[in-house]
């Protein structure tokens, strides 16, 4: 196999109460890569659609992914990575991340899979470090993996996958303003109050336990963010509005994703999904910001060839 | 029914990773009550054994707790409570929250069961509280409900029972000094470094999805302490060196149990838990401090009626 081509999954992070340690992979958004062995021993890189990225590899999240992981491994072969960027930098539904991934897994698959998808993560880590300023898996593991995860610990890095119920779908509002990652992260600042901590850590053990158990109600009850929403939220506009419409229409929870400016509703079906779609639509238009919609199933695959 | 002796289950809290959300019940081991409908409409409280405890129904747990539930019902009637303490105060197993929580599940089962159990928890923490000058709920609601429960929120008030492997065994040491909660809780103050927070948070996401799926690895892994653990084990003599040998000997996970200066071994399997018991025994003897060893599976039922 000379050259493969995968969709990468759009990923949504944090997930209200869930900061820096969930995430979970979109089912109908991502990114579409081709990844070529080249005939020298360089990397590029090529994009065929969406917003201009950097191409040299040294400063493109793929690149960089790619290069982790072709030291680690030792290996002088070029590849070509051709990328369909059709998630926008910068959205918060883990652009960086399907790239970086996709580069990671693609190259992975053209070698025989030498390393397991798990043993990837460092890798796509490393190159959506570049983009986010930050050493964080909670986009690249979904990305990667599938379905919804959580980092149960960074050093060292053990990621698992979560038992969630199949009826879940969400509904993507992405406003189409700049938050750049690093900005956002520095408004939480380094330390919290224990009393916020607290009531954080009670509402993630309600979620996972609400997810393996298929308890929807305990699910709502649980996507709560005494954590970022308070400081990010402002950033957004109409977000308080978006919120009140959202569980208005019967979403089970509404919240940033990831850094924002894109915000997350997670309901239970897609024709909920589909239908709070429309009415954050509507609440979000005379604002006159463009924005995209998604709805989508939680993604359980990770990346996936495709013809 | 004029009269009820009820067995109110010791607790252990926190469970390493889940400060304030976190307590599960005790089978083998706990204190007895006896409550009886009295003639006039005075409280009053009587023991039987165990070391001294204020017999002045408002200064005792369990009168303020029993004053608190019939205050809400609006009942006249008066009580006798009596308590054989056979969990120590100050202990760090839950001796209070017994207590208080006998008082008021007995006393709803002789007014015939108004209130539901879940109904019972503000009262019975409002009796604890006098001894620990904190609002919490992770020694009654293990003690009241029974199995592994979570706090996910106090307000409003939202107690989860979780779902966990029903071999799951504990050994327990209590050293006889003197830990006072309240001074325990200055310890770590008021705020926490974020990356605490979010390594805790990992770790809590990591062991309810460990309970949840039975799988004994992964809530070994996540019995992690990142906020009290470093803060308060210097309070405990032979704390490091109870941990290396519960470890060592196969213990799942070692911390502290509440505030202390009660310890805890989770272990799988009572066998297990019995062994590392002797080798807890056999590390804390040196010391020349008295102790208590107790071994004892998770108590699934609560409260219950003893003949």
């Amino acid at each position: 196999m000379d050259m493969i081509r995968i969709f990468c999954p759009a990923t949504v992070s944090n997930l209200s109460c869930g900061y820096d340690v969930l995430g979970l992979a979109l089912e109908q958004v991502g990114e579409e890569m081709i990844i070529r062995k080249a005939s020298d021993d360089q990397l590029t890189i090529r994009q065929t659609e969406g917003p201009e990225i950097p191409l040299d590899p040294a400063k493109n999240v793929a690149g960089v992914a790619a290069r982790s992981l072709l030291d680690h491994l030792g290996i002088k072969e070029g590849f070509e990575i051709e990328i369909a960027k059709r998630i926008k930098p910068g959205s918060g539904i883990g652009s960086s991340a399907a790239s970086a991934s996709g580069a990671v897994w693609g190259i992975n698959q053209l070698l025989g899979a030498p390393l397991s998808t798990m043993e990837l993560l460092p890798h796509a880590m490393t190159g959506e470090a570049i983009a986010s300023n930050a050493w964080h898996a909670d986009n690249v593991a979904p990305c990667l993996l599938g379905g919804f995860v959580l980092i149960r610990s960074y050093d060292p890095l053990d990621v698992i996958q979560l038992s969630f119920p199949n009826d879940l779908a969400l509904t993507i509002i992405h406003p189409h303003i700049e938050i750049k990652t690093a900005e956002a992260r520095t408004l939480i600042g380094d330390k919290i109050l224990l009393k916020n901590a607290v009531a954080q850590w009670g509402n993630l053990g309600g979620l996972i336990a609400g997810l393996a158990s298929g308890d929807h109600d305990l699910i709502s009850r649980s996507l709560v963010d005494h954590l970022a929403e308070p400081k990010r939220k402002h950033l957004i506009p109409g977000y308080d509005e978006m919120k009140s419409v959202a569980l208005a229409a019967g979403a089970l929870g509404f919240g940033i994703s990831g850094s924002g400016p894109s915000v997350f509703a997670l309901c239970k079906g897609m024709k909920k999904a589909e239908e709070v779609g429309e009415k954050l639509a509507a609440s979000f238009s005379p604002l006159n910001i463009a924005f995209d919609l998604h709805c989508s199933r939680i993604h359980t695959e990770g990346i996936r060839i495709i013809p």
